[in-house]
């Protein structure tokens, strides 16, 4: 039996959002004539994946494979043109020009509706020596196979890989799992700097070396060397030059938007195409979705690049709607992103504080480490909680959480809250589930907003790792008081002269011990002693007092570990 | 040192909301005179935690006590008075009588502001028998090393539970831990019915009688037979007798309001104490949390009971803000609550169908079986949702997960957006974190939005098991169409002489062997290829098709496994 043709819906890009909307505009029109272009062999893949393929978590290649052409073909009646590439967009003739990849044949297909699933490419940058053999980006499936092939060939020792943002983070694991010997080079200071503020970056940076991988910060590569087979050997920065049998550029990626420029469609100042709610581009029988586009940040209502498979998937959706005559919109997304760094998960959503402030905002923040579960229930990991909220009218405004412990169900209840405008007193307030096994009574973002809540109040008066830093960097004249107890102090303790121990239990009856007019800077392993040892003090009339935000679970410095040296002694 | 003092707080009950309104009765005002009350010998007891110290999986009892009164005097400048009890409270001149549990010695105490967190009392059936020994109740730490103490003793074999809420749930699994024959009665038709609409509960039912727990619903109890030594050692229903060497009386708690409402403090309907948003009774100078109140749903706007520890947290920082002169509010709960039942998680937020109904909504639902995290992504685990939506206006009025998966993430995820009115676009659109370790690029609680949608548009016809359970026992005439493929079709089916095995890829090319006219419901493993199919069959127009929500994953009756059976064949 054949269905009658009506509308015919030509999709460029077979990657997620291609066959996302395809699908969904078959489900919506049973009639139309749906055809999906694809240059490579392969559709629907599963790109976010390739790091564990590469490393082997993923062991077979086929389960990167969703689904195939014959099974699109079978089950939604689409027509799959893979090994084609769309080449020019005839807007007024409603056409498309296409090219086989292999023999270069050419071709013309009508549409109706076109859409633009065209993605994004890897920045590469114009450096000497960036086309040598073993320099490589990871964008398809096919630069998954060829970094497969290499890191399991003999030889391919050393490999460094340039720029930290995702991809880096993911590739650094995956390289370091298959034995090879890894550097991560980032120019900017941090890892992950477009999404995390320091004192988290630093964490993913200290458990980055703790795994065995060398991480280099605040260097530019300046070029790439090579030897006299034409592979690269190694990677120059204005400071140094290290050894590199495979380089990975990870330096983001940027929209693909040629054969929509070239045709007189928007691009945006960011270099996506623009679209409106329902993705249409300025076009109106064009619609485009995933990488490729600019999506509205909810919360700065400004244009924003994210390539996220679940974002590419959503636009999927509202695109196969609307070009079969529906009508669905996407409003935009919050910057929600998460990723696996070995043994930690670290995750984010909305503004970074940098980033809030270069926006204009006026902003509070608190730090606060915490249990994933019940810390009296077995096995509960470590998380640690930075929320950022507006100065003003208390709204949150982003998030971000990192460890060993359940970090994507914070980040993505954050997300659902700052979608929506909660301020702090809405999530401190916010009913979610306790039982041991899953939470404590309170879980670590209610901590985190009361404990902006006790700022706001007046109540808590937190400084923060980089200030304390900062006064010991200055040789400050200060107390910097651990109310642990002598056993935990032993154990680490930051470990500078102005330290003293006065366990918290004793800081009432031997508070006289400390000067009325001394500057204090309380600390303990969370905070939650700090602060009450803070409120003790401000209660006994000492002026200024103040806790480490975070103590020493939050502490991105190094420790030192002296189990020789006497107890401080408060003198 | 010693600080003058002011205000006089008196705070009675130290379990949760006490403790906690105490400690930050503190932290606001460091001058206040607090005492608190406790009828036992210890506060801050984990008594969330007690199944798993009964269970062993805690194995320490001294991890279940968080913080002692030498603490709360020496950190906090706290008098805790262990062992008393708060007899009358005369609220003309704010003076409370206590008496000492050990001796019965009285005394007199002044407060300025009272603080009544008195918790809960088990509910006890007036039924013959009930006082015989080894029938129990858990409700403090001294129940839980009753039950403990017995468990661990020879001779004691068979267990009943009676009442198959939260702590029923987990004991029975705890029983079932240390080796016992469990049997857990309930009087309403299914395991938590509080808490879950029949869909979800039947697995949780399922999961239980998989671990080896029988499962007795539909019978109440009628009474409790005793063996010569006055011990327990049968259980009663009017159908039935149970052996049973310990009972637990599980049938939930009533609000402690005794003392509350002699000093006429207003209760209410519920037979919680009144509050208002700053946790004030009818008394400006007495305040009251946790179990003892009654909460307002915030989806009803009308009164309930929640006794949860984490609401009783919430409540005493409100209170402590509260007693010292701040102005903090609790806006209320939504009713999420989470339970590990053996390898099953389970949890809930907002209305059940049946209450939404009760409470005189129209609602639609979707029932969703997803994968925790991308199903390429080695060890994602199942979970199953089922999505209420109030009809006429798609908002979300609550959630239920449950399956061996991520489920806390979801029910918190839903919580914040219930809390908040979000609708289901709002939810199917949300930015939740994605990468292959942690979720699939649309989450299980997109997918349950985008089915409610399909629904409204009236591109998706769902079923439930129900009604084609219905059909199946009433022999109508249809056709069960598995579109799976013949492997799966072979391990498990739905075995009515009314199922037709149609693979989903022949099903366009063999469309013309179902007959026109036919009543045809889909199903697979999870709906989405069911939807797909029936989504063919319409445009084809075949006019009375539908699909069976959530297909074999969410199917809560038997399947007949039969791998003899010669596959189904179309006629």
């Amino acid at each position: 039996m054949t269905l009658k043709k009506s509308t015919g819906i030509v999709i460029i890009g077979g990657t997620a959002c291609g066959p996302k909307a395809s699908a969904r505009a078959r489900r919506c029109d049973p009639r139309a004539k749906i055809t999906l272009i694809e240059q490579t062999e392969e559709i629907s893949t599963a790109t976010c994946g390739m790091p564990y393929y590469i490393s082997g978590v993923i062991s077979k290649r086929a389960t990167m494979l969703q689904r195939n052409s014959a099974y699109f073909k079978n089950v939604f009646d689409i027509d799959v043109l893979t090994g084609t590439r769309a080449m020019h967009i005839d807007r007024k003739s409603h056409t498309v020009e296409l090219m086989t990849v292999r023999d270069g044949q050419s071709s013309k297909i009508k549409y109706d509706k076109l859409v633009l699933a065209t993605g994004s490419l890897p920045a590469i940058p114009n450096l000497p020596g960036k086309d040598l053999k073993g320099i490589v980006t990871l964008s398809r499936l096919t630069d998954a196979d060829t970094i497969h092939g290499l890191v399991t060939t003999k030889g391919f020792n050393n490999v460094v890989v340039v720029g930290a943002g995702l991809i880096g983070m993911e590739m650094a694991e995956a390289f370091s799992t298959k034995g090879l010997k890894v550097t991560v080079i980032e120019a900017l200071d941090r890892v992950l700097p477009a999404l995390l503020d320091s004192e988290i970056a630093f964490h993913i940076e200290k458990h980055l070396k703790q795994k065995g991988v060398n991480v280099v910060t605040g260097q530019r590569v300046t070029g790439f060397e090579g030897n006299n087979k034409g592979w690269v050997k190694a990677v120059k920065t204005a400071d140094q030059k290290i050894e590199a049998d495979i380089v990975l550029l990870a330096l983001g990626v940027k929209p693909n938007i040629s054969i929509a420029s070239e045709a007189g469609i928007t691009i945006g100042q960011l270099g996506g195409i623009v679209v409106d709610e329902t993705m249409q581009t300025n076009d109106p029988d064009i619609y485009a979705g995933g990488d490729c586009v600019e999506n509205i940040n909810l919360l700065t209502r400004q244009p924003m690049l994210a390539p996220m498979g679940s974002t590419a998937n959503k636009h999927g959706r509202v695109i196969g709607t609307n070009v079969t005559g529906g009508k669905e919109t996407f409003p935009g997304i919050v910057g929600t992103a998460i990723a696996k760094v070995f043994d930690y998960n670290v995750g984010r959503t909305g503004l970074t504080e940098a980033s809030a402030i270069a926006d204009g905002y006026e902003v509070i923040t608190s730090l606060v480490p915490g249990s994933e579960h019940a810390s009296y229930y077995p096995e509960s990991r470590d998380i640690l909680v930075k929320l950022i909220v507006d100065k003003n009218d208390d709204t949150i405004l982003g998030g971000q959480v990192v460890g060993t412990g359940d970090v994507a169900k914070r980040v993505d209840v954050l997300a659902a809250a700052l979608t929506f405008g909660y301020d702090v007193s809405d999530l401190a307030n916010l009913d979610l589930a306790y039982a041991p096994p899953y939470n404590s009574a309170l879980d670590p973002l209610h901590h985190a907003a009361n404990v902006i809540r006790n700022q706001r109040s007046g109540l808590a008066r937190p400084l923060t790792a980089a200030e304390v830093k900062r006064k010991l960097d200055n040789s400050d004249d200060f107390i910097l008081l651990d109310v642990r107890s002598p056993e935990e102090y032993k154990t680490v303790r930051i470990n500078a002269s102005q330290t003293r121990l006065l366990p918290l239990p004793e800081l009432r009856s031997r508070i006289d011990e400390l000067p009325k007019d001394a500057e204090i800077v309380v600390y303990c392993k969370t905070s939650v002693r700090a602060y009450q040892a803070q409120r003790i003090l401000s209660g006994a009339g000492y002026k200024n007092v103040a806790f480490l935000s975070g103590s020493i679970s939050a502490w991105p410095y190094d420790v030192s570990m002296d189990w020789k040296s006497p107890l401080g002694r408060l003198k």
